[in-house]
């Protein structure tokens, strides 16, 4: 039986509360939230559940054996670490950390201690997502060309962090997933209306081997709700529409074909094949949920996770390389790769934890 | 009665031909075309024009007082040119020249044999366009913020020209008389699959003063056909969807609102406000058939058209600087403004001609 | 506090669950349901609820003051009386009962007991639906001339009632509300196709007086989920779209009007004015939590609940006439009037119960 | 080289005289409308064209070899009929007639001289109908069990016509020819709103043999264009919507399964199975031009059209049968079947002609 302590009832956290509370090996003892309203609010449907304001305690408390965090980012890094340290599982939302150098220190500090370290990128865990990569995986779409992103609407706005940090980890988690590959570099340009310095637009350019590109359009200045990821491959085209009810996935058996030379009809355009379009059947099932069974059977059986903590960090080093497009004016920033071999010294640790 | 030559007679100059065939003042007189069947298919309907596909004779012949060119960019400024220095009043498809330097040569040469030169932006004689600018004029959405453009389908494949010379400057033209403001300099990221060197496509950043910015998405690799503005104002949104049978425009009384200090929920995020949506009746009537009855009362008139020449310039700098952007990785060029007082001299158009 | 039993654990009784057991001023004490499992499965979020497989003994219990009942609708007359006569309130889902025979019983029965007798008809209780209601009581629609509404979509088959006593009781409700009128006759036609005797495809229409008509569409025969409601009005349309997220209700500023005699143009046609449409914005919550709520002010303040008894029995009574000219080929049936103040016979209700 | 005369100019009628203008193998000789500003309006295109105000003067004219006629229905009959007495193959707009006695007529008065009738069903020539057909008969959506059709809009209103007579012959003629099955009788309701007595809302039912049924709804009063049709088959469902600009047919991998007996889940539901949705590639082109085309054809070849008289009566047939339940009140009118052998006596012929 998994003993688990939940940090931060706000938006998120109760989602993670009735899913963990329903999940059989585990039991869900302490919540912890800042806000005595807001635990008062939760803990009325889960009348046995302890309650406290202070996180370090849950995190000292010895009968607790995973740390659930579903916190603002900016408390990420530390509530993590000190769980680890105190040699807690922990299942963190994302972004996992606020920059690269505290989340290499977390996937190190984990490693040294084998325990499972795992973030919230719920959309892997979605059947119209994971219908998507096997789709990819099978070929049919032929070689995957261009990707397009957008996942625009109106507010919620964040104050610590822009539009790129708060909407753009759900793109990026996906495409890394469905690609199964690593951008080379990053390009992001945007701009705050809203509130100064806190960019409420934002388009990334993930730039990968062979110049093939993905762009991802953040917004939280649009008055429609918008949800949706194009797929371009050399043999036909993809739509996800994540808010389309039952036909989320859309395939378009369309794609350019090059004429032979001299056909003078080449000489104005290229003639197009279209095709059927086909919606394949996606069963449904609350990706949380098996995101949180998942964490579960993880660590019961120590294998590594989906979206351990070396995926997420993919994510939040695609991130800060946005961060300083941004600030460079859209110029473009290397990723340097990271091997989870090379060492973070204790120091660094101490030295944060002061 | 002004008489009139049509020059190309491919995907759009037929819609031309219609338009003039009916309206009153002015006839066809010939039309060209370096295909016989496309002229042949082409006069079926109107027995009496004569044909020919020799477009210097057209131009040369002295019964004709206007050229209307409907050609591959490649050839607007020779005929263009032509037809001003032969005296002839001439209707130009957009873009109008290839590049900024043409553009000039042939907005000197009109003015100085006090010609009409006007370029076929239609959508700036569309009811949906005029409405939007009146909306914006009106103050109801407050300050422009931001403004988002999207013209996304499948095909069809320019072999000369890329994405963006080909759909942009739709969204340019609309975008510069909506705003009534110019840009000072251009972003532009694109990547060609096709075919080498002619990007498919591209996204393209107009900057303006204060940091305001105005964004075009243009794609020939797009399973479903867009036509989209977003419009983004201080009070108000503004929608404009040009696929939309009846409501193509939405204003959305959504705002944010800075929530007072102090007001802890501000920790979190800023507060939204929802309010209606509207869309405006708009009376439908075709656009084309206004440009084109505009285009005659221009030459009777004397009067300056709406998309004259100098506002053509415009969209030609634009395509231009984006252009140079595309080739440097998407770095900001800047759009040095134009005087049309300024003087071009007399052997620049002589060595074009030669 | 009021004490709770629900009796009902499949598809909507934890619904009603959740929401009793998070409303101030009372208590889920027992749930009933024949299938263990489905107890087992609901109670795991509520640990201190008591669990039972035997209705009657929920119902003796003395300590419970109101019995919510959520099973298919040929157990809802027995269980709903039973509760009544041990004195307790009930809010029973809709419909109420199978016929309108029974419907009297159980109002006499709680009248005559001073008890609260409420029926699930939930969307009187949404948003959306209390805006439309808003909307046509202020006339700005004009006149209600005509209404029509549709809710198809594949499945669920009942097994033991018709589609029309599935679905088109949230129709009726909806439309005796915003009409605050009732019809004075049925026709309803519709087909068998999947089960023998068991039509999934109805359409009924309710007549009014003036020969105002509304007509009802239920179906589990169409691959598409449809659940819209247009109302007619001498002055405007309003169409209400529940699957809509954002914009439900829109309300289109267009009508007919009759052109002037001798107008020649009338030989041909009717002119009709087209003018904005306008979506008025709908402040969200959950209408099932507001109708639990209702209930319990109802049992404690003694007041009529707005989906009372005797409302459900018009939707009954609408029903039954349905049924009658569903044998009948469509023919019309009329609907005699009921005066609560008209007695039931107690042997009826004896009889019933031996 | 079959020389045209075209009778009526007004809504429809340039339609056939633009595509007759271009077809080979014809000529549009002489124009007819009482209105001699549509006259001129529609002429300006086709300067050869002779004008007249006179309908009989057209048909009297012998080098007239067809006439075609677009005018208010209650003139289709006359003009019809002194065309076929006169010698001319007939192409009519549909409703070919106002009642199937003078459907007969003209069909015995056709075949008696040898000529060409046919009726302006445009719809059968549609791409996106022919494709519904071909799948159907392909038997990919098992044995139709179910057909419903929806057109509505706002308008036009027509003064001698009620709804049922406007906009059903479409969907009519659609049904006849997917279905290939004659309609046993018919049932029809509906309400005139804005003019007594022409209903301006009409529900219409086709009844088949083994009790299958199709549905019409046909609308003047809704603020919203529909033009769809639910074909529902013993394996798979179609939608067909005509408004939709690309995927016009989607074919659904959805039906129902009846459960094993003594499966208890049965007692409350028919499990069904969800599959893919489909959209075939539906090659586009005018169907008025094939339309026109055929009519030629059929005038050389003699062949029967696809939309003869005699498929055409079927749908006055149902028409005629419709208003008479109307009048009914809904009640189930039988259809007599049309045996085309039966002679209609001459005297009934001139009776008419006076």
């Amino acid at each position: 039986m998994i003993s688990i302590g939940v940090i931060g009832c706000g938006y998120w956290g109760p989602n993670l509360v009735r899913n963990f509370s329903v999940l059989k090996g585990c039991r869900v003892k302490t919540l912890c939230d800042t806000d005595p309203h807001r635990l008062e609010a939760v803990s009325s449907l889960y009348s046995q559940v302890e309650l406290t304001t202070d996180y370090s305690s849950l995190i000292a408390d010895t009968d607790i054996d995973a740390v659930v965090i579903a916190t603002p980012v900016r408390f990420h890094f530390e509530m993590a670490l000190q769980s680890l340290l105190s040699g807690k599982h922990v299942f963190v939302e994302k972004p996992m950390v606020g920059n690269v150098h505290e989340g290499k220190i977390l996937l190190e500090t984990a490693a040294k201690h084998n325990l499972t370290l795992m973030v919230g990128h719920t959309f892997i865990y979605s059947p119209a997502v994971r219908k998507m990569k096997q789709i990819i995986d099978s070929g049919e779409l032929g070689e995957i060309q261009y990707l397009s992103a957008r996942r625009l609407n109106l507010g919620l706005f964040q104050k610590d962090i822009n539009v790129a940090w708060d909407l753009a980890p759900h793109d990026i988690s996906i495409i890394l997933y469905v690609l199964d590959d690593s951008p080379l570099s990053v390009n992001c340009q945007g701009k705050a209306h809203v509130h100064p310095n806190i960019e409420d637009i934002t388009n990334m350019v993930l730039n990968y081997h062979n110049g093939r590109i993905a762009t991802i359009q953040s917004s939280w200045l649009d008055p429609n709700k918008v949800r949706d990821m194009t797929v371009v491959g050399s043999k036909k085209m993809l739509v996800y529409n994540d808010l389309e009810p039952m036909e989320k996935i859309k395939i378009y058996d369309k794609h350019v074909e090059i004429p032979p030379h001299y056909d003078t009809f080449a000489e104005f355009h290229y003639s197009y094949h279209y095709g059927d379009m086909h919606a394949p059947y996606i069963k449904q099932y609350e990706p949380l949920k098996r995101e949180c069974r998942h964490f579960l059977d993880c660590i019961e059986t120590g294998d590594t996770s989906e979206s351990s903590g070396i995926e997420a960090l993919k994510v939040v080093q695609v991130l800060e390389a946005a961060s300083k497009s941004l600030k460079d004016g859209g110029g473009k920033i290397d990723i340097e790769p990271y091997y989870p071999s090379e060492v973070v010294s204790k120091t660094a640790v101490d030295s944060r934890l002061g």
